[in-house]
């Protein structure tokens, strides 16, 4: 029932374009879903995929547009000129539309603009690109269904089938006064219902959460997930009805956000996929390698400062491992909790104080727990009770020092605006690698001078 | 417009519940969403959710037990009756009164189903409850809106003016055949614009996309996502309409996705919140500690068989993190970047063999640089060129090693139907910690040899 893409079905397309062969092309694409277009065109180079689209008709090209990765839109889109841009712009969304003319260029958005026939179009397109794309404004669309709230429900229906040519989705109706203002909702459920002469103020849900064009789309989505909803109207600051945000797009904020918290977690800047370039997943690599390398760099210069101890003392090198790995380990599972409860909005009403309290007494249970497990394994194996001794007090040490570092970090950095998945990434781990071991080799120190 | 949980109007609701005050606390939550009850009893203890539960009426109370969080929930349902619980289930959406009743004891989900005075919602549970819940049977709802194909408009709005009065939202009216066989969608705007007369087959969208109800959660929100859709209907193995799941519970599915890929990530087993008490959150943290303790041993043992050389070259340890860290590194970001194409399906078409030798390009680039730079600075800082020469020798081969293991990894897992993301959690890093020290000392081994 739905289309899965092949190796096999990708040869035989390849092959037919270059054939020239334009009947096979448009015999293997034509019953395809635009979103299946658009993951054929990943696969094929700019050339394979332009024979194609010339191929499929103009309402279609504009959902294929639309579905293309960025990157691939970017190369394919430098290939049409301003005016067959244009024409696939009246049948998209507004919200769609302006996404793929924010992309351009300045002078290529004048000139793509300057080519739409449909002036109203062109205008929702101008405003929207107004609005920074990281809020309700930036996520919303202008089509949608609006009725004043004095008519009456037949009335409405004949204003809602008119309106209705424009959208896609219908979802909700939105009631409005003379001036515009978002009065309420009218689910189509209530509009089926009721009898023809009701007045649609009267069935009006006026409990309708809105947002305002600037609030930031992580916000849109928490508030859109929270309360189930799959359209969300937007409003100006003094209440007026300008667009409406739908489910899809949320979502689209949700899996970006969520990816974009595990690219830092993982040391990856930027939106890679396993099948960009070798060039695009290098770039994106390097920065936090390069951030690792200055840690080590510094870490190095810790130890050798107690080059002198280690001459004498080689067994102190064995842990450097379980000290910084521990220490790595704990920072991350510490901020990492914080980072996503931020995200979530599951943080509580807990004061940072208590935070760091909750989270000593939790890093005080697991350095107990590790550093007695090292010393039952050093006192069985090695003869050096100084080691014993050190490798287990630094332990408890660096787990506790690291878990409230790795929960501080976050929240601070969440206070002055700074993302704080930040506070995940290469920085608390090379961080508390230099910081544990400078407290080992501290302990150890002290240890086996007091031990010999 | 909105409300906000503050530790201000906290501390009011539990002076009121204290007081038992019971028009206080109404006056308190009246007018709030099901969702922010939700989050207030999240902050509550039993009792005083219990007080707040009791003064609400029932239609509302149904909408709190689903929003709750479910270890909220578990705690919160034992203090009801059977009997109260089924009270609740007649208001409920199937799936959601599945979900509620698949978390209780199966005593408890018997006693429960007994008290559930509608015959058919009864019935419609605990067909629901026979499906696996990660997959499509276990996320659709059994409430839609479907004709017959044979009707004709007018009947059709009439029929579904009937069935509406049991469906939240409707977003599409499914079409289907006499032997109940989903022939299509309606969508609500095609019925608008249409005429009265129209026959429902003529002006059926049969291109729907649908899922079996076997298959998983993961399927289904990959083929919302792609498709934008809102609901996606339900079949059986010979094509029967059974249900519809809604995006709302496809957003559960991707954000459920996400976090846990990341709390793999991050070390951390299980769903914790910074709200969680201390022991579930220790219970979530320690097993990966646990293994973390476990690899230090490991590096230790592996150091160990290259005491005497250390006892000699103790500049050999300096580096010791900055192999660690880098193979760390390294092998986090290229699991992570399998892990994500795997879940968001972007894998591409390449074959593995050709993945791993555009990875060895990839590890091959970041290598020479990170290698080149070290051998740069330990050329300028160190004296001893046999150690300046293991370093960089070593790191090129670990950045080699762990980027091959650690795309290698993940793809093995996946093709034995295990959880990729289990690559990215501690056991790449202390295989590559472990791995990437014998390497280092290996090499460090011949060259110091070699050199003196």
């Amino acid at each position: 029932m739905r289309f899965e893409l092949t190796r096999k079905y990708l040869d035989t397309l390849k092959s037919a374009i270059e054939q020239q062969d334009s009947k096979a092309a448009a015999e293997l694409t034509q019953d395809l879903h635009p979103a299946d277009i658009a993951e054929i065109f990943d696969e094929l180079n700019v050339d394979e995929a332009q024979y194609v689209y010339l191929q499929l008709n103009k309402a279609f090209t504009a959902d294929i547009l639309i579905e293309l990765e960025e990157d691939v839109r970017e190369r394919f889109l430098k290939q049409l000129s301003g005016k067959e841009i244009a024409s696939t712009m009246d049948s998209m969304n507004s919200d769609d539309a302006a996404d793929i003319i924010g992309e351009l260029s300045e002078d290529r958005q004048e000139e793509v603009l300057s080519h739409i026939t449909d002036i109203e179009q062109a205008g929702d397109i101008v405003d929207l690109l107004s609005y920074d794309e990281n809020s309700a404004g930036g996520l919303m669309a202008t089509e949608l269904i609006s009725v004043n709230e004095n008519l009456s429900v037949s009335t409405c229906l004949d204003e809602i089938r008119k309106q209705a040519e424009q959208v896609d989705e219908v979802f909700f109706v939105y009631v409005i006064d003379d001036n515009e203002t978002l009065k309420g909702t009218l689910p189509l459920k209530k509009l089926l219902l009721s009898a023809g002469k009701t007045l649609v103020k009267n069935i009006c849900d006026s409990a309708v959460i809105a947002v305002k064009t600037d609030t930031r789309s992580e916000e849109v989505a928490n508030i859109m997930e929270k309360y189930d909803l799959v359209a969300l109207p937007v409003v100006d600051s003094i209440g007026r009805l300008k667009g409406r945000i739908t489910i899809d797009d949320v979502v689209d904020v949700i899996r970006e956000e969520a990816e974009k918290d595990y690219q830092m977690i993982s040391g990856i800047s930027g939106d890679v996929e396993a099948s960009d370039t070798i060039f695009q997943i290098t770039k994106a690599r390097i920065p936090w390698l390069l951030i690792g390398l200055f840690g080590g760099v510094l870490a190095a210069r810790v130890i050798g400062i107690f080059e002198p101890e280690l001459g004498i003392y080689p067994e102190m090198a064995f842990f450097i491992p379980m000290i910084t790995a521990m220490g790595g380990n704990v920072g991350i599972q510490s901020s990492s909790i914080v980072v996503q409860s931020l995200a979530n909005n599951t943080l509580g009403l807990e004061t940072t104080f208590r935070k760091l309290i909750k989270e000593l007494s939790i890093a005080l249970v697991n350095g107990i727990v590790l550093s007695s497990l090292a010393f039952a394994y050093n006192y069985f194996t090695s003869n050096s009770y100084a080691l014993t001794l050190s490798v287990s007090t630094a332990l408890l040490t660096v787990v506790v020092f690291a878990s409230l570092f790795g929960t501080f970090v976050p929240l601070a950095l969440n206070r002055f605006k700074i993302d704080p998945a930040l506070a995940t990434g290469p920085f608390i781990t090379t961080s508390n690698d230099v910081i544990g071991l400078f407290i080992y080799f501290w302990i150890g120190n002290i240890f086996f001078t007091y031990f010999s």
